[in-house]
């Protein structure tokens, strides 16, 4: 009977919400971002400590929904032409390749394998927009030219990490071939140019007309509904060719962010209603996720050590093309320290590794505790650095 | 490839919307209310014809989330005292006798056996508020006197049905125990009294507190938050107490209904967004729980009686009633057709009767499709039938 209850839908919606709402009390007392606030109550609760949440089939799935209207709402912020541009693309590239160095080092001078320390390097070199962009939103600063580039070049990072990966996976199952690499970036590519151009123009013809119809003036709710199912398609779309699910609502976002509709208030508002909900469930799970009890004291200092380097690197490999680009040193660190997150996309890492036998349990779960300190540790010194804080335009 | 994309969060998401969508499409061609649109086409996708989306525990999820959410949405429109009668207990009285004797009487004529008739009498109690209140919600009658008097009848209804079904446990166990039947009974009433009071007052008090507080100050978002969080919470309690979880957040809402909060308006707006996206997965889900290529010719002609029967029964079991405690002829007629909704409530008594052995599987298939029937009728009729449609005030 208890257990019934404890299992129920209702209680775990519940709970999950009391975990988020213990998060935002945290966030206010340690004046932080809500976000920091929320992950930190989810590892309270998680298994780190008293065991009461736990990383359910159904959990992961609202998280999964979380993030792809966490994404759809940035995105409805953003103009196409702010994020495509080349500086970005530099940005991206040298985010990806300077931590994927740090981190096949830093494993080879703690004598892990060749596989662990390929795993590890590729999961360096993630990066997870969804935080940076939360708490670039909350302390106003989405639309500076520092956010811009973040959101850019993040989405190019996004594509390359994923394209390391299947590198990477080639590597260590000694099947390295060039032309599944090159299809695979192909397939990727070919989806982003499809999304930009013919796709968007339709999209954005399609929710004109629609806007006008019969059906629509008669439910205009129809008109949110229909903005949700295309953020959850591109979502499909994104994963189909191999990219995060996130990066195609996102995109699908970025498509509907400068069409004039008269009944386009509805699905502003109705999306970040949602997200409220939805995204909160999404940073507890982040918490839930992480179970300090699996780390020894070497291990420990292994992640210590790769955190640093992580996110080093980022600041170096973002940063320094950013500051080449002609952004103001305190832009470029900004830049470096918003790419920082790694969040799921290196936990997708970790998982592939682990699924196919590659990386123990113990890279495992070093490599969630480091996309962990990386995701809590950049909305921190974005909000109290006083030199990062104060000023970025 | 093809198979983990089509299982993916991201396209059962856009696929649960789009049939959705379509179902206002419909709605829109055959002038009815999106409710039974959406419930059609997910019909259509369902088993019986296309078989392109199944009821899986993902969407059994959605769907429960959306009817909690639904429910705490219409509670926020109703006040206790306008609920809370003794007519409306009458009314929830006869209009569980009545039905139990003609949906029993109407099985031993089909000579069914023992069990199968009682689970076929419990089944025919049960009343679904949450279609025909939607319903209500559409035609902008929720206010009216007989809308007010179905919704207090069928909370008594399902707290009557419940008992009934326990009843029915018994009966068919060979058990019975008079003392587990009231003892049962006795913590669906304490639970009732405990919110409508005590608990009710508490929850006023502490919302109004919460409202000044600095977090939600700093964080509106967090107001929303303890709404949805109160209202699974609510949900639980009732599912802990044997009742259907949807009361639960119907009480959640009426208790909230009217305070006045600063910051009440998130919340309200809030949850209505919540719902148009979940709402609508549910009626999909009531769709799609139907496959009547599981019925034969002798069961059809049971089912289209049964269906009879229950529609009857809840007219004359909730009319009379209504019609002698002062309700006109026109509104006594609208109360009896407000009841006639088997819905989810319908299907869970057939679940419980599955799941022990005590009916086989073709009077499940009959009981669910006696349920989606009764459930689709009403509307057309509060709609479309010209007596009903004008004027109840």
């Amino acid at each position: 009977m208890i257990e019934e209850i404890l299992a129920s839908t209702e209680f775990q919606m519940s709970l999950l919400l009391f975990v988020a709402l213990a998060g935002y009390l945290i966030a206010y007392r340690i004046n932080q971002s809500a976000v920091v606030g929320i992950i930190l109550a989810g590892i309270i609760v998680g298994p780190s400590f008293l065991g009461l949440v736990t990383y359910t089939d159904f959990v992961a799935s609202l998280a999964h929904l979380g993030a792809v209207v966490l994404l759809f709402t940035i995105g409805l912020e953003f103009h196409f032409k702010e994020i495509a541009q080349i500086k970005y693309v530099v940005i991206g590239l040298f985010g990806i390749v300077v931590p994927w160095l740090g981190g096949f080092w830093l494993a080879s001078l703690f004598s892990f394998d060749f596989n662990s320390s390929v795993f590890i390097g590729t999961a360096t070199t993630a990066t997870s927009i969804a935080i940076t962009a939360k708490v670039l939103e909350e302390m106003g600063k989405l639309k500076t030219k520092a956010a811009r580039a973040i959101m850019g070049a993040a989405i190019i990072d996004d594509v390359l990490a994923l394209m390391a990966l299947s590198i990477s996976e080639q590597l260590v199952s000694d099947s390295l071939q060039t032309m599944t690499i090159m299809f695979n970036g192909a397939k990727a590519i070919g989806f982003l140019v499809l999304v930009v151009f013919p796709l968007r123009l339709l999209l954005r013809r399609f929710m004109v007309w629609f806007d006008k119809t019969r059906t629509v003036r008669a439910f205009p709710e129809a008109m949110f509904i229909a903005a949700i199912m295309i953020a959850f398609l591109y979502g499909m779309g994104a994963e189909a060719v191999g990219l995060s699910a996130i990066v195609g609502s996102f995109l699908a976002g970025v498509s509907f962010s400068s069409v004039w509709l008269e009944r386009g208030h509805i699905f502003h508002e109705g999306s970040e209603h949602l997200r409220i909900i939805f995204a909160s469930v999404f940073f507890v799970s982040l918490g839930v996720l992480l179970d300090i009890n699996a780390i020894d004291t070497r291990l420990l200092v292994f992640v210590a050590a790769l955190s640093g380097i992580a996110g080093i690197t980022k600041v170096i490999g973002c940063g320094l093309p950013a500051l080449v680009s002609g952004f103001s040193l305190r832009d470029s660190t900004i830049i470096g320290v918003g790419m920082m997150p790694r969040g799921e996309v290196a936990m997708i890492v970790a998982l592939v590794g682990l699924s196919n036998g590659w990386i123990g349990q113990d890279i495992y779960a070093a490599l969630i505790l480091m996309s962990l300190l990386t995701t809590i540790i950049p909305p921190i010194l974005l909000r109290s650095w006083p030199y990062l804080k104060g000023s970025f335009v």
